[in-house]
């Protein structure tokens, strides 16, 4: 549960992130408070026993902590090698805009990079690709198209 | 290296599959090989070793053989349960058009399914959506934009 090193106070006029918050690497984070933290954002709710598995699955997840309360995660797959996929970026609302969504793209970036893969792709939410923009991602380069295939 | 039955004979005016064609879920695939295919599309070499690991920790692998020749191959990554993305659909030069690329994504994603992930998503080449929408992809679907970061 330390910072990376990597995390740079925020500049400008928003709140400087409290001096409790930490930051984890481990993949073993309870599923009750994934939930809850799923929940906060409005994501539909996932069982346990999947919570689990899916992280330990997980290529890279990264939480971010406020005195025992989970208030941010992110998380990426991939083979390790090649390429990975960053999934479930997510903070908490009361917790939002205060530099934690940055804090865990670069903590996670950085445990990418420390894998040397060399490429790294997403998902961005409509309105979302500015923030992502800002690590780096663009958005279809070359004409590529993001695709889809949902079952219910 | 057999058929796992959801393959149908092509329709129309393709040529049939050669009666020679297996079909392996194996990721134990010869570096080798790999490079052959990669180099006969015109992909980048890549290192035999980072292949190897690549394939190991990839959710699934297919590959088309046509005796003992490797003409195709898929692959995805993922969590194994609520996601997967597909990479490297790759079938020979002198394979294609056959029905392989189609018999590559069925395979595929019948094992993909079999994990019950809701979610598989790719990144299409331009001009090659049309292929993948007949499995039931679609583009960019409630405005979600896929991005890249890519480091040389």
């Amino acid at each position: 549960m330390v910072l990376s090193g990597i995390w740079k106070k925020q500049e400008g006029s928003k709140p400087a992130l409290p001096q409790s918050i930490t930051v984890s690497h481990s993949k073993e984070i309870p599923p009750r408070d994934i939930q809850d933290l799923c929940a906060s954002v409005g994501w539909s709710r996932r069982e346990p026993e999947l919570i689990r598995r899916a992280m330990a699955n997980s290529l890279a997840v990264v939480s971010v902590w406020d005195d025992g309360i989970l208030v941010g995660m992110a998380r990426a797959t991939g083979d390790k090698v090649f390429n990975a996929t960053v999934w479930d970026v997510a903070v908490r609302p009361s917790y939002q805009r205060m530099g934690i969504g940055r804090l865990l793209m670069e903590e996670l970036l950085c445990e990418l990079d420390a894998y040397q893969i060399p490429l790294v792709t997403l998902y961005a939410d409509p309105g979302r690709d500015g923030f992502y923009r800002r690590f780096g991602f663009s958005v279809d380069p070359s004409g590529i198209r993001g695709m889809f295939r949902e079952k219910q």
